[in-house]
């Protein structure tokens, strides 16, 4: 598989062209960073949730994009609607288990999301991956507590476990569908310091899986996109404050030179 | 009827001056933007939806702003008793029908609230309007697929048919009574490319509502502001990230000369 | 009791140190906010309020952070359930009784947190402590009504009747457990016009309880940091949108000599 900065501008132009909907079901923190994320790369991000309409609007979209950091029953069972639909109709679906390893409710709902229907892209940071095959990593929080280098032979088994791709994120982002795997070196320390950037690849990668058929490319597009506007808005902000609107001008405004500059990958 | 920059600053004074409470029952996405910019322009936001207290609520404020962007039925009946109570007062209503026309429970939520009780305002896109009209057009998300010039008749017919004013937003922002209309001309594009922009017209059209007796004028200052803020924070940005903050800011620091040295509207 | 620059320097190294867990159940405006606000200090959010998970998640927390912006009935289950885990495990817990006195349910559900089990430190502004003693002061919203000097004995009428720290905020902080006092004179006008800075200021409380034993102290040099930012914010801002973005930077950036050049206390 060759990456290299002329498929992740031809992804890129491909969704400002295309503007593909999509269906977010979220968590409350992050809803509006990962909307204004989709906007400014071209997609069209739509949020619903309820039961009553969760899987007419999954039908209407190009990609779902399934995320549990806050939640509760009744948005449970609105994913399950949704991934259903999203499965039926063969839609590309990512899964963001945030949080999973904290408590025992959020890994069985992770576990009774992914044991009912397919997804095409797990990420997650390494210990919710790890939480995810073993149900024995307590996470700090959603944050990461475990270098992702360390763990790359746990993303390919969640890979191989849930036939998707995954892409566990980390200072090092494994992107993998159990047998060829990508590594993405770009980012920044300080897209730490702002809640959702996680939540926000989720969102874009999202809008890749409606463009590019083949998921570890497109996975993988999406990661380099996020790590490259990530240290360009590093460059230009004073703190996370302003880290996080460089970042979505960033989106909105990025190069191919920009991308070839700094494109910072390893096909394994 | 006389729209001049002084019509529009009487009335942004007016608000500075009261801080009207406006009760929001609206989305997650976009909470925090419209309360931030309900405050920028000197009025006093307030969220609440729980059964148990949002007609207590209502009865407390200058105006009631409705929005179904995420929408799940106990938030539709917390917006029912809301305007039930808004009614009984007095108080005036904008209603947002977001997504309109894009699931069949959406429509149905809009069509029952409408039918429940009188609105003061409706504000939406052209194929949100369109389809409270008709029922037949599927919304991509919540944008608009049709140019609203083309379609201001269909603003009329919905003005008519709900005895109230309506607000169809596009390039071109229309606002009629179903008798005299007011075209804007005022906006820009970047507008588009951050979320919850057409929410927060809605909300500060309810600011405008609490102090301006006639909807039809205070929702056209309404139009003007948001246009000429938009312009003036499309001047000042490098993207949607620092475009957001700085329409935030613009509508905090507005002055009479830049609403005189922009206004742009048609009377018909 | 000393206050001076050091005590406030020491307690924001040792939050960036330990980056403590700060178990949020807060509103849906401000989660964002106050997410990246608890960030850039070096704590480490985590937003959970489904009743299936929240004792677990707040067994997991070194702080407990709960404010009924927007609350609803499950949502205050889901706080009893959390204060009640916090209190078994000697967890330390900050209350923001956002809007009580607005609706009789915002009242009861404030009382019957307090009246459940105890909680170490209650912000709100002046109207919210009165209404807390008295039931009887209807607040404009969340804005305060009331000038917090004139109040300063309703603040430690609460202390004691509650056996715990009051922070009522206003143009003067008011911080105090019934017997000793801080005045803290820091802030700045501007932080009226951004959305959930009250709400922030109950989350970074959360911080400082997490590594600090004496809840008086800590409450005190969160005050500090959240007024001596909102300064150093407010010289640097357009506005209150590029207001909120500077302030994040700010709690990411802030200094000691900052600190001692701008920190204005007073001990009763």
């Amino acid at each position: 598989m060759q990456i290299d900065p002329y498929g992740v501008w031809s992804d890129i132009q491909a969704i400002k062209k295309n503007s593909p909907l999509i269906h977010n079901i979220t968590n409350y923190v992050v809803m509006e960073h990962t909307a204004n994320s989709l906007l400014a790369i071209g997609a069209s991000p739509v949020m619903a949730h309820a039961l009553e309409e969760v899987a007419d609007m999954t039908m209407l979209a190009n990609s779902l994009v399934l995320n549990i950091g806050t939640l509760s029953p009744l948005w449970i069972q609105g994913m399950m609607l949704a991934l259903k639909a999203a499965n039926s109709k063969g839609i590309p679906v990512v899964f963001d288990p945030v949080g999973v390893g904290a408590t025992p409710y959020r890994t069985q709902a992770a576990q009774s999301i992914l044991n009912q229907n397919p997804v095409t892209v797990i990420r997650g940071n390494a210990s919710e991956i790890v939480s995810l095959n073993e149900n024995q990593v307590v996470s700090k929080g959603v944050d990461s507590l475990i270098n992702s280098s360390d763990y790359q032979e746990q993303a390919k088994i969640l890979a191989v476990k849930n036939e998707c791709v995954v892409w566990m994120s980390g200072q090092t982002d494994v992107i993998t569908d159990g047998h060829s795997s990508n590594l993405v070196h770009n980012g920044h320390p300080l897209m730490c310091k702002v809640t959702g950037m996680g939540c926000t690849a989720t969102a874009i990668t999202g809008a890749f899986l409606a463009i590019n058929k083949n998921p570890l490319l497109g996975c993988t597009h999406a990661a380099l996109l996020m790590g490259i506007a990530g240290e360009i808005a590093a460059e230009k902000c004073h703190g996370p404050g302003s880290f996080k609107l460089a970042f979505i001008d960033t989106l909105y405004t990025l190069t191919l030179d920009e991308i070839e500059g700094r494109l910072r990958v390893e096909t394994l």
